[in-house]
């Protein structure tokens, strides 16, 4: 593995869209007591069936600790890779690489990683073992890869079409806890000459309550270029409702780099979504205080899903609109089957479907 | 990765030489500072010479701690692959798996370790983290994997022809430290099921004073099917030339798999090598004890070399006999170029570079 100080934009690379063809796909295996509810048993059923899925059309890598190797490899197929990597705790999108492609080859880019905010707002310190995985991953996969440590940057704050255009969230990217000594103008540029895109599409805040600073892949999703789905609620008394009007109106008076406008299609959010006492019981405390409050909101969004090479596979919560979701997603991708896992023991960890998974593309 | 309960003979595999072609080649990062001098520094200086020879030729994967990753990396070529795992310490030949083939599909075997003789004789305790590592090595690499746990056995104490013969020693292979519940008979059953072999030469026994109990790999190897180099001294003072003199005996009255005799090249052993109090103070005490006494003789052999695809890498300790070792070997290999390497550093820890080394062979 080189590591790269040059920008891959200028290198003529580029990330792909998560709907183009993939090689495999990293997971992390959940191991952290403070996030994953009763030493995380039904989170590793709900990954497991889930790395069983993308398995079918992907090599997936799933990296797990020392500790847990031997529990990691027993519950998974055989198809699917187990190698020893020590993590803070389970989010490939946001400490995997971001993979880029020049058509031919392709590299990753190691953003720096301060665990969702830094001595600001960070959800756990340390986080030396996740900041050092895009690195460790990109040499696992013998790729090259680019040093943008000085960078704060999580996998699932951007969505891109592939095409040039990159899709993100105020809230998060012009956060305190990120890059403050960059502006918005500096971070478009950082943005454009690390992934090679040229047009970036603002949107104001993510999913209420979401403790990623509102990252983009549980609010809005390419489903094509020029097409994405967005969270929706008809509730105006939710606090969701407003966020995602305003989303609604910026996507609609956009266009894309290609001069496209938007179409936005509506996914309707389940019922809001409150951890219990029971399942607050089951978490260690995190310095001495509760990770969670019984009846707090969790971050629920059918919106973090995983697009494979053949299927997408959908968060479901139990709710009425469980299948609304998939009936709504199935004809935006006629190539795929859609498929919902019922996914209440990830969004416990604080994310979803999306947030556990790294796509590594094709390089076509 | 599938776990493999049948036997690899019967499933058609056998054990490729050492001088057949190599897919690639597994190391691991040297950091016991019980073994290792002055925190592994030097020996980290001749681990990284010996990874840039053969990773001229070879894919090499080296697999370091967590805490030591950035240094390996720093100091290794961006060609090697470097790899998060645990280890106890850095034998790769002794805890990596044996790779067999069928001449379309490498396979891996995981033979059971217990640190050169578990609560007998063994080096150090604990050894788990060893003993784990033959089949996550498997895994990283996508092979398939033997289940032979139940049965002790190191790489560094057999080598194959690749024709059907097999050496070893009894020293190593019949100790109350390995398979004391298993005879003679047994054991060569076990290794000809695994290694798909079916004529095993025995040795009585390895180096003098060789911590290993007298593994092969340090006193004799095939060069050639039918030809091997012996370790030898000719000062009958020498303990060694009594334990050479009976090598020699049994392998010139030696046939086959095939029925050929077995030439024996000797290969002229250094003055004896003897560890100096200054190294000694640059190690830590294990268990409150010291790991090694000035003036103790170390198990200094030329035999203990790797066959690279494009090089055989032999240590030098700065003898007289260090340029003759590579005089009698480059004939033996004229595919090859012989190199040396300083390698006391090495010695030190206590096998040589053959002991650090495990190759992954090419399905041919």
């Amino acid at each position: 593995m080189n590591i790269l100080c040059s920008e891959p934009a200028a290198d003529g690379f580029r990330m792909p869209a998560e709907f183009a063809a993939h090689e495999g796909c990293i997971l992390i295996w959940p191991h952290r007591r403070d996030s994953w509810q009763n030493g995380a048993y039904a989170a590793r059923k709900a990954f497991a069936e889930l790395i069983g899925w993308i398995s079918k059309s992907e090599k997936v890598t799933v990296c797990a600790r020392f500790e847990d190797y031997d529990e990691a490899r027993r519950l998974l197929p055989p198809q699917v890779r187990v190698v020893e990597m020590s993590s803070d705790d389970s989010w490939a999108r946001d400490v995997a690489p971001t993979f880029v492609t020049n058509g031919s080859t392709i590299r990753g880019i190691d953003w720096g990683f301060n665990a969702w905010g830094g001595l600001v707002d960070g959800l756990y310190f340390p986080w030396d073992k996740d900041n050092k995985m895009a690195r460790k991953l990109c040499d696992l996969l013998d790729k090259d890869c680019y040093n943008y440590r000085d960078f704060i940057l999580e996998g699932g704050s951007i969505h891109t079409d592939g095409e040039g255009t990159l899709l993100t969230t105020e809230e998060c990217l012009l956060g305190k806890g990120r890059n403050p000594h960059l502006n918005k103008i500096e971070i478009e540029q950082k943005l454009c000459a690390a992934l090679g895109v040229e047009k970036i599409i603002w949107l104001r805040k993510g999913i209420y309550h979401d403790e990623t600073n509102g990252h983009i892949d549980n609010i809005c999703a390419f489903t094509a270029p020029g097409e994405v789905v967005l969270a929706w609620t008809d509730d105006e008394n939710d606090p969701q409702y407003a966020i995602s009007s305003e989303c609604l109106d910026i996507l609609t008076h956009s266009s894309d780099a290609k001069g496209r406008p938007i179409r936005v299609h509506k996914l309707l959010l389940p019922k809001p979504v409150c951890i219990t006492e029971q399942e607050c019981e089951g978490l260690d405390d995190m310095d001495g205080e509760p990770t969670r409050t019984a009846g707090e909101r969790l971050a629920a969004s059918y919106v973090n899903f995983y697009i494979a090479n053949h299927h997408v596979i959908v968060p479901q919560f139990g709710d009425d609109n469980d299948a609304k979701a998939l009936e709504t997603l199935q004809p935006l991708f006629p190539t795929r089957t859609v498929i919902g896992i019922y996914a209440r023991d990830i969004l416990i960890g604080g994310g979803n479907i999306h947030c556990i998974t790294q796509q590594i593309p094709l390089a076509i």
